[in-house]
Formats: structure tokens, sequence, C-alpha cells
């Protein structure tokens, strides 16, 4: 039995306390946020402590904080010696404290409360220093996925990067197809199931192999339609920008 | 039975042969294509022709051709007075020769032969110029979708030029993401997970909601690594240049 202490219960806290609770083979013993926090339902035999010097004696504190309070609080992290793993995609290992054992357990996915996720389907990219932390990564890991990896920290930093640009700036595109459908009083739903099929047609074809569009066949005529029917300048400038980067990936200039 | 012609066997014509030759009441009499093309085995009962004399008579001639064709092929169109509709997102309705009762069969998704798709899942935004005209593409757009919507030339062209962000440009997203972990030896199957679950969100979030990552939370010391990291100017460039496009959306600027 693998116990656990998962500091921090935001987004990723949340979702991870949701895999381990049900997941065999470890315990979930605690878990602390700095302020109170609302308990769900399901968590309510697990303790939830405000306080840092309460903390249980477990196999793994798995800290869930946003990136820049990672180096502070694992400097004040008290208990020495213990192994502490951080869930970020862009800080490397060693910006943990050096008075614990030190590691990453990173779930390669985008969390947003209340939002459930399949955790089978996530990879988890584990980093530690020593061969024991690594194999203890690994079960926990395998515990909750199907998809444990290890990773070093430089590799992690860029698999976080490509992540960065197909979910954050993907996501971006539906902004901007919503706000402007919004504006044409035209409605967002019907590009939904062209949204899954574009991420769908990924699981058989690479995405070069996927491309379509315009740019992509250096159709000017509908580009300049397309640049003339933007009423939102930010978005004519990302329009002619992302063109311009298909017609020269595919090797044609505007 | 309603009575169908496809011209042209592009990805277009190749998919939309595939649901009406399954369709209960509808019988696809021909398929015309300019040139020679393989005929896939389970089209061997329908007719292929390469001349464009010896189509049969039908209720719809539906045009499959790209934007580029649509009109001379039209002009071209020897039967009068024939219900004949064209299949782009971008294109007038217009653009067919008015010799022929015009219309529009526009179904919104990504086409890639040998990639099958449910049409049952996929809009069809249908247009033309008299009522049995109109009620005969619904009839026709029903037997193979669930969602078939009357859209007029002006709206469909800004739904297409939506349907280029979610879709293009998503996709060129991935094909970065692709590029730059081949260049560091990582493998991008492990973003699969991701890019689902980010088009999986849209059902329950609005993408708004859904915006996640450094550019959004104006996270700008992640921001600083990704950009040092991105060996190539343009995957640079683009970087900055949505990031900047999210920080405004969001309220923050660089």
């Amino acid at each position: 039995m693998i116990r656990v202490v998962i500091l921090g219960f935001g987004n990723v806290g949340w979702h991870l306390a949701t895999a381990f609770h049900s997941a065999e083979g470890v315990e979930l013993l605690q878990i602390y946020n700095r302020s109170e926090v609302v308990k769900p339902d399901f968590l309510s035999n697990i303790q939830f402590s405000t306080s840092i010097d309460a903390l249980q004696e477990a196999d793994v504190y798995i800290l869930a904080m946003p990136d820049d309070c990672i180096r502070e609080f694992s400097d004040n992290f008290s208990e020495d010696n213990k192994f502490i793993v951080h869930t970020s995609g862009s800080v490397p290992l060693t910006e943990l404290s050096d008075c614990n054992r030190r590691g990453v357990f990173y779930p390669l996915q985008t969390f947003s409360k209340g939002k459930s996720v399949n955790f089978l389907e996530i990879p988890v990219c584990i980093e530690a220093e020593n061969r024991e932390d690594l194999e203890l990564l690994t079960i926990l890991g395998e515990r909750i996925s199907r998809t444990v990896r290890v990773i070093n920290s430089e590799a992690r930093a860029s698999i976080h990067l490509a992540a960065v640009f197909v979910n954050n700036f993907s996501n971006h595109m539906y902004r901007i197809a919503m706000d402007f459908l919004e504006e044409k009083e035209l409605d967002f739903s019907l590009l939904k199931p062209l949204i899954y099929e574009t991420a769908k047609k990924i699981a058989t074809l690479a995405p070069s192999e996927a491309q379509t569009g315009p740019a992509k066949r250096n159709d000017l005529k509908t580009i300049k339609k397309h640049l003339n029917l933007l009423g939102n300048s930010d978005h004519r400038e990302l329009y002619s920008q992302i063109t311009r980067a298909i017609q020269s990936t595919y090797g044609k200039k505007l």
C-alpha cells in the first residue's frame, strides 16, 4: 500500500485525489491546502488540513501547487528526507529543496474542476533521483494510468511546450471561432463535430497528412475573402500569421 | 426515392457517395469524374463516368469539386433547369449558373480519403432558391445526418471561416508540436490524450472557460523559457503572437 499525501487542492490536486481515492494499492492519507476548501462528498473520509505541521507520515508527498509556489513551499517543508514530488510540466526537479528526496509526477492533461477525466488514458511523466523512488513512482503511476514514462526535466519541458501548442493554442482557436460566430449571431455548436473529428484524425493520420484548407492549398481568393470578413483586427492578424505559417510549411508563400 | 448524381470524386465526393450509397430513400445513380478513378469495391454497382454528356436524369446533381472549378463546371453543365448544388463552405450559391435551379449542400466536416466518418454526426448546411428544392435538400440531408440547417451564403461563409480556425489552424498547432518533439526525439503520441480531451472539453465548457496555460495566467517566466526552447524562428514567432492574443483576450498584456 503506497501512502500518499496531496499538497494543494487546485485542479491538479482535485483530479489526483479523485484518481488515488479509487485506486487499488494506494492509500490517500491526507490533503493539505493553505486555505480551507470545500470538501467534496466523495472524499468525506479523507483528512483535510490547512496546517503544514500536521502532515501525516507518507511514502510520497505530491505537491500540486502553481509553478511559482513550488520552490518556496518545498524550502519550508519541514520534514527532512521525505519523498516529495511536484506535478509541473515546466519546472525542473531541482527546484525542489535537496533536504528531501525529490521527484516529479506530471500528468500530461488539461484539468478543469468539475469536468471528470479518465485518468487511465492520461500519460504520467515521472522522474526521481534514485532507483527506489523511481520504482515507487512507477507503481503509483500504474495504479491510475495505462501510460507511465520516465522523462527527465529537460524532455519534460519540451513536452510541456508542445502541450501548450496542442491544448492552449488550439483552445484559443476555438475561442476565436466562437467569438466570431457570436458576433454574427451564428451557432458555435455546429462546429463541435468538426472539432472532435480534427482531434480524432490524429489517431490515424499525422497532422501533416490531415492538413486541409485554403492556406494548405494556397487558395488566395478564399484567404482574401476571410480577411475581409474578419472585423476584429487581432483575429485578422492571427489569421494572416497562421496562414503564412501553413503556406511556408507546405512550400507555398503568400 | 431521391435520385442523386455526384459530380467529382475527390474527398467530399468520396464521403458523400459512401453516405448516400448506404442511405435509405436515396438512389445513388452515377458518379462523374473528369478523369478515371479507382472505383472502390463497395461502390462496384454504381455507374462511374468521365463523360459529361452521359449523365443520367437525376433529382439533384451534387457538385463536389474544388471551389475554383464550380463556376466553370456549372457554366458548361449542359442540362438546363436541372437542380445542381455545390458543396463548398465559402462559395456563394450565385456562382452556379442560373440556367439551372441552384442550391448548396455543405457538410461541415474535414474529409480525408480512407478515413471514415460518421455522417450522422456531421451538420449539413443547405440553401436553395425555392421551397421545393429546399425541401428536397432537407429530406436528402436528413437521410444521412442528424443535423440539417438552412443557412444562407453569407452565414455559410462565416461558418466556413470559423471552421478554418478550429480545424485548419488547430491541426497546424498539432503539426508544430509534432515537428518540435521530433527535433527533440520525443514521442508525439504522448500528446494524443491531451488533444482528444482539449476537443472533448468543448462539449461541456465554453472555450473561454476551458482556457488554461502560461499565456492565460500571464506566467512570464514560463513563456520566456518556452521562447528560449523553440529553435525554429517561425514557431517562436507564432508562439509569441498567439500568447499575446490570449493575454489580450483575458485582459493581461506582455
